[in-house]
């Protein structure tokens, strides 16, 4: 671990690096970033949403990053900025920088003599790395990594503990799996013989662009015959299904317990919602939003927000809905016989 | 293993133990639980439905837990219990005891040299330790699990096989953590630059209190800036996604499947059923219960039952519903014209 | 790996060996299967669906795979077949082998000395055996994986990198468990006992039959007393989570991020879409066809088809059907309101 002081910076420091103007004391240092309710006289934060105001009103924070239109809403030290979350962001990368790798491969790793492993990547404790693969340079492999025969793990690319990476399948430079990823398990192909299911062999391989970020648990199979493609700055959160040959477009983000099935293909720069489940073989144009929790059948081709969950309801009102729900058929039908009976009323009038 | 003989215990013995009152002899030897469908004549049931009456009339169970009003529903030897069910628990435990600890770390695990493990701690094949990790008195840590450096790992905690624990992580006393399980992964955040993401460092922990149990292949995100606390006694089943800030109350239980988004808040002894998604930033006050498939967007404030999700029709069926839903403003117009035109009717009359 | 080469056949060499009827020269060889549109002159494609017309017209495909009925539909090289996309997928088995098992224990495997390993079968780098468990004729135990004390791995079965099978369960012949699965974690069992759980041990198993496959990271919790079984021949995708005591039929297939909760049973030659979601405690009978997306919530006696999810619509529409939906009893109430009033005006006209 680095010492916390060796990150710290003065707020003078600090714009020097990351542009934005400051109003205040340019030697106040500062140590690490908070919230405005936790920050401390040596912590930033930032105020990006007037729903924070009381916090912003009693924070103790030392700096706070905050926008244009807000530069007269504290008198505290303060960084204005024009996006306050991204600077944050970036704020935060520098006080608190990725452990920094060690290049060499442990004792207990299994590193076949034919993988082509880059003099600075690091190889972690009982991480396997099969025959033909390549590993970039400055690398990261977890501890109890499988990167198996053929595949390639991009420069810089950090694997947390326990990821699978399996035949043939390739990782872009840059890229994060969290641990327990599996990249190119075998997509879910069967051929039906009178009522049994014989397995199709999945031929294809699991891609991943460059600064692709992949959240605990997920899986993205290997395609059937071509290809499943993560295209490059993709954001996937944990335990996301990916199916095989699936695409999902460039800085797409998809948030936890999403679904992809196969051969769906969804656009650049949109936003999948938690639990949103995309069915097979369809396409969803760049830059749409799919609500959490929404089923998406048909394919989308204007862009926009599509929604699809009902939220909870108290038990009682739920069940009186519900049922009411069923019936949807008979209330039709009954207005249809109620106009009916207006109609006939009516001609009764003239 | 020890052999099963040796844990077998008298009628009496087990009284003497647990508590309850016996209705039998107290020298029956018993082996082992089980249903009542399946018991022998050397083990223990438990009646605690009446749904279960007809397997209780053919059970040849050599005796039954069973409560104070059902103390006659058989004549087989009994056990009388306040709550049965739990009797019946407890009674599987002292039969079924946890493998005892061996303590030691396995030649093939790679523990970091400035790791504190307990003396009587027991690491697995393959599993890994980082510096500065601490593992308590009689703690578990299974074969292939990687707990980083600075985590910590409470006194007879059990991590099944493959468990990552990641830097800085807290893992409370007498946890169990099944095989699979991710605790400290990045939460999902980032800030958008111009429709790309850059990622927002993930610098809080993962906390879980004492006696909190986690299911297979379950994921807890480490905090964003604060940290995400796991309560004491909360039992969480397999499959299922903890974002960065949740907070889960002590006590609370969740169905495999459930989701937890962002900073979400959840009260104590709470139950959350299967594939429920919880929305970020909101709470849920203590002793709520949310249906399995239940989707929840807003906080709720008033403990009881909360549902949300339709059950499965026949396809035709459902699809004439899915067809009127879809029409619910048309039939919600017709109802108003309907409502116009007998206005008109009825001032004819007068 | 083995060359290309040496796996591709003649024309002729595949009618010998698969059957099917050549209309085309014997002696072409076919070094790889593809998709229409991606077919080179070596490789051989399929065309099982209209759908696929204009692709058919395009492709540059060596010879094609298709049915009776299609036998003119291009006058390209083609096999005749009863049913081309079976004959395509054991076609491609022919060209694409599973990778040959390497008999032997790598010298990073921890096998305990009272495992029974067969002397032709292959356990990779950093895998662990425990105590008295049994691994069959030519099984993979692949890299990370862990097979506790007293479990059985049937002959030819396949076990991806990192896949966990815990104390006493089975696994039959020719199984095929892909990274990350959890065989036999602990039931969420729990008595309460004043607001607090206390944990019910779960003795049983979880037993896989023949031919049975896992998708990754997919668990299947023990019985809590009996067993969980999976029948032979059943097909599961990844992150489908199937818990205590659950029986699902021989042949059935359950997409991914499916749900069984406890207990229920489900038929043979079922179809489970991803994301359905299965009660505790019912029974699904042989046959039936559970759309994605769909809850379960009662026993089905009667096979066929099951539906229950709505379909995405852009927000606003969505959001205009759910205000509706959650104003039904009002709705209801109207409609019996204007009964009421047309009765009125109909009894005056009398």
């Amino acid at each position: 671990m680095i010492p916390t002081e060796a990150r710290s910076r003065t707020l003078g420091e600090i714009v020097d690096a990351l542009g934005g103007e400051l109003v205040g004391p340019r030697d106040l240092r500062i140590r690490q970033v908070a919230t405005l309710d936790a920050a401390a006289a040596d912590e930033v934060s930032f105020f990006a949403s007037h729903h924070y105001r009381p916090q912003l009103d009693r924070t103790n924070a030392g700096a706070v990053v905050l926008g244009e239109g807000d530069r007269d809403a504290t008198q505290r030290p303060r960084i204005v900025a024009d996006a306050p979350y991204l600077y944050f962001a970036r704020l935060s990368t520098l006080l608190n920088p990725p452990a920094a790798v060690m290049p060499g491969i442990h004792p207990s790793a299994v590193v076949h003599p034919q993988a082509q492993v880059a003099p600075d990547a690091q190889i972690d404790a009982c991480a396997v790395v099969g025959a033909g693969a390549v590993i970039g340079a400055a690398a990261v492999i977890g501890p109890g990594c499988v990167v198996e025969a053929g595949a390639s793990v991009g420069a810089r690319a950090r694997l947390g503990p326990n990821v699978v990476v399996r035949t043939d399948c390739a990782i872009g430079a840059r890229c994060i799996l969290h641990p327990g990823v599996v990249i190119g398990g075998d997509g879910f192909g069967m051929a039906e013989s009178e009522g049994r299911w014989e397995k199709v062999p999945q031929i294809g391989r699991a891609i991943l662009g460059d600064d692709v970020e992949v959240g605990a648990n997920t899986t993205i199979d290997r395609g059937a015959l071509g290809d499943t493609v993560i295209e490059e700055g993709v954001k996937l959160d944990n335990l996301i299904q990916i199916a095989h040959n699936v695409v999902i477009g460039a800085h797409t983000a998809v948030a936890a317990c999403a679904g992809f099935a196969g051969s769906c293909r969804i656009g650049k720069y949109c936003r999948i919602g938690g639990a949103a489940m995309i069915h097979g073989h369809i396409e969803i144009c760049d830059r749409t939003i799919v609500a959490a929790g929404t089923m998406v059948r048909k394919s989308i081709t204007t862009p926009g927000i599509y929604d699809g969950f009902f939220p909870a309801l108290p038990h009682r009102d739920w069940m009186k809905n519900l049922a009411h729900f069923n019936r949807l058929h008979e209330h039709a039908d009954t207005i249809r016989k109620l106009e009916a009976r207006i109609d006939a009323l009516e001609r009764g009038k003239h």
